[in-house]
């Protein structure tokens, strides 16, 4: 991988990933653990959520208060989250400082208390967020797209249900730990200002004896149907569009990405002008690929006044249809400049790369240069794009909205 | 200024800054034009957001379309907002293509189209957000917030008054471009892998014979109280806490930026703990330091459950009064490396860079290194924290909340 990057699994299931950045003083980690939203029991949905707020709660040596201030001494910002595939912990800070929160994670992982009065207060927080989705509409038709559109388990979301949350309790929290937070298909990355022989060995001391358990295939199931509204009395009405694509391990994957690039990257993309600028529909527009292993898919939103809702349905669909023509040279150098400029811009963040090499190894299973993204972007011909675009019409269309009044959906 | 650090005043009242940033490829651009939503005239509030959308509907040579092509075309991601002080137009990308949108930047300052037609979407689109607001009790309550605590005009929010919006022409537009758009203390901010002979040749061709004039003075004018209920049938109620401090020129800034720390910085804060993890009443609840020009605010904010909000209201006026007792020094200490933290990986972001010396110079009249931050941080000690909590007790506060009920204002 030369001098840049690192890569090496563990004989129990992890993987290291590492980015030598240059320049840096800084280091930035991310931790994927396979504890998504798509493994929560299909009874306890929500229970990766409250899981990844509880092993904060105290862990190894240090209870909840002291697990908190040591993490703040070092300067860590760090975050969490649960998504459809993991839970993950992220932290940036001075490289030295990352290097010594990295043991603490090793507790986090491996040791955490799971008290009871945490577990409670966890759980409560987890039914707060879900409550403050109702003053969210835009959140909740995102959520629903989701829903609507992915294979189950797939479309879950991560805040779970209410009723789910509530028939939590503290032992099926212990049981979903053992069961989901191991080595086996977690992911470690680190970038930055680092020294691969040395994190190497600490995360060998830290995490080599770390038991891992293949975790059982996920049965999917198709979801529950195509169009959905959900009534609410918003004084916006917030639409999403959805349809498959291909994966991201695709030879054709920059095709779709420079296509989705044409319809709404940057301020000229076509989504932006004819909806927005031209017509002043909405205030909101976007479209764009997301990921999931093994399956893409195209996903958009457009938010706007209830009297605009239908006008703004049909103009969204007849510039997905659009599409089909092709796109125009002009067209796609400007998405080819955008997406690599992007790129460059996440190659000096190492926040940015950390989460991406992390990502790209658990949907390639391998690190992807900078330079092997960039040429992989110049080596999509317009050629290439608008036969892509001509055999792969947009569709079928998942559409759900969020509003006081149902849409009639084109055909 | 030293190899790092460029600034020049030219003779129209346009000040240039720069930041070289060695290992960095891109470069980020920050103007700032002395045409916030404080200079909104009075019965025209949210003219400054029309305006700043509207000058990117053509400019110089090109027609609106162009305009757009032509800057996605470089790659550059960029974005404009309208604060209290200034209207903001910020751009990053490979340094190369910064330079070259350099010319582009002029245009839209100097020589914007202003057409009809693009004039009645951006007012549209204006009323639209404003709508969106709506939808938003969160978003609501930060700007109510601000109208109840900040003297006028400084408390207005750039996102205006429906009333006042449809008022609008294209020719009072204008008007406005000609009065609020010029040399005179604006401020356009570059860093990254930069040249400086060369940005200041090409802002001395660009902007040089720029016209400048003084604005007039603003009237400022007490705020309209200190208690506010916005009544809305929300799921959540949103409530705001706001006091005067000091101004971010004060001997003492550190000192309250460290404390504010100690209170809502990191996952230690007093805020966090002790009213989200401890007794688990809100999911989101900050407070921070807030700047305008010659004063400064703290700003706080939570949102929680109906039935939940009176006892969040009074924590949180608890945890502010306490603040009088004192910090300990093991807070301290996590404060001030949290701050430093913060501030060098700040140092590896060309747009933050960018952004925060425009900040200094229009703050304090110069660019500040990030050695003499970090040296202001260290040099604040427990004694001087302590005395300064002692002295300046929190207060008189401003208290607004949005949800179906009334609270109770503690005394």
């Amino acid at each position: 991988m030369g001098e840049r990057y690192f890569q090496h699994s563990f004989e129990n299931g992890l993987t290291l990933l590492g980015e030598k950045m240059p320049g840096m003083q800084s280091a930035a980690m991310t931790l994927l653990l396979p504890a998504g939203s798509s493994t929560d029991p299909v009874d306890r949905l929500g229970s990766a959520t409250v899981l990844s707020d509880l092993v904060l709660r105290g862990a190894g040596p240090r209870d909840s208060r002291q697990l908190t201030d040591y993490l703040d001494s070092l300067g860590l910002q760090r975050s969490s989250s649960v998504g459809i595939h993991h839970t993950r912990f992220s932290a940036a800070a001075l490289s030295e400082k990352v290097m010594q929160g990295l043991p603490v994670y090793a507790d986090i992982v491996r040791r955490a208390h799971l008290p009871q009065v945490g577990f409670e207060a966890a759980r409560d927080l987890a039914l707060q967020a879900l409550e403050g989705l109702e003053d969210d509409p835009r959140g909740k038709l995102l959520v629903k797209l989701r829903e609507w559109h992915f294979p189950s388990p797939y479309g879950r979301s991560s805040m779970g249900r209410k009723e789910n949350l509530e028939k939590l309790t503290v032992d099926l929290a212990k049981a979903d730990y053992s069961r989901r937070y191991h080595a086996r298909d977690s992911i470690l990355a680190v970038a930055g200002n680092i020294d691969f022989a040395r994190i190497s060995d600490e995360i060998q001391r830290q995490f080599g004896d770390w038991n891992g358990t293949a975790p059982p295939p996920l049965e999917i199931m198709p979801p529950p149907g195509n169009f959905h509204h959900e009534r609410q009395e918003s004084e916006q009405t917030h639409i999403g569009i959805a349809y498959p694509s291909i994966p991201e391990t695709h030879d054709e994957y920059y095709t779709v990405r420079l296509a989705m690039e044409v319809l709404s990257g940057g301020m000229s993309g076509r989504l932006f002008t004819e909806i927005r600028e031209k017509r002043g529909l909405v205030y909101n527009v976007w479209a764009g690929y997301s990921s999931l292993k093994g399956q893409g898919s195209i996903l958009g939103y457009a938010g706007t006044s209830n009297d605009r809702a239908q006008a703004t349905l049909e103009t969204f669909i007849t510039e997905l249809h659009r599409f089909s023509d092709g796109v125009t040279k002009e067209e796609l150098d400007r998405a080819k400049t955008g997406l690599k400029a992007a790129t460059i811009m996440q190659g000096e963040s190492t926040s940015a790369r950390a989460g991406a090499i992390a990502h790209d190894f658990f949907m390639r299973g391998r690190i992807r240069t900078l330079d092997e993204i960039k040429d992989a972007i110049d080596a999509v011909s317009l050629d290439r794009v608008n036969a892509y675009l001509k055999q792969n019409k947009p569709g079928p269309f998942t559409i759900v909205t969020v509003g006081p009044k149902e849409l009639a959906i084109p055909k």
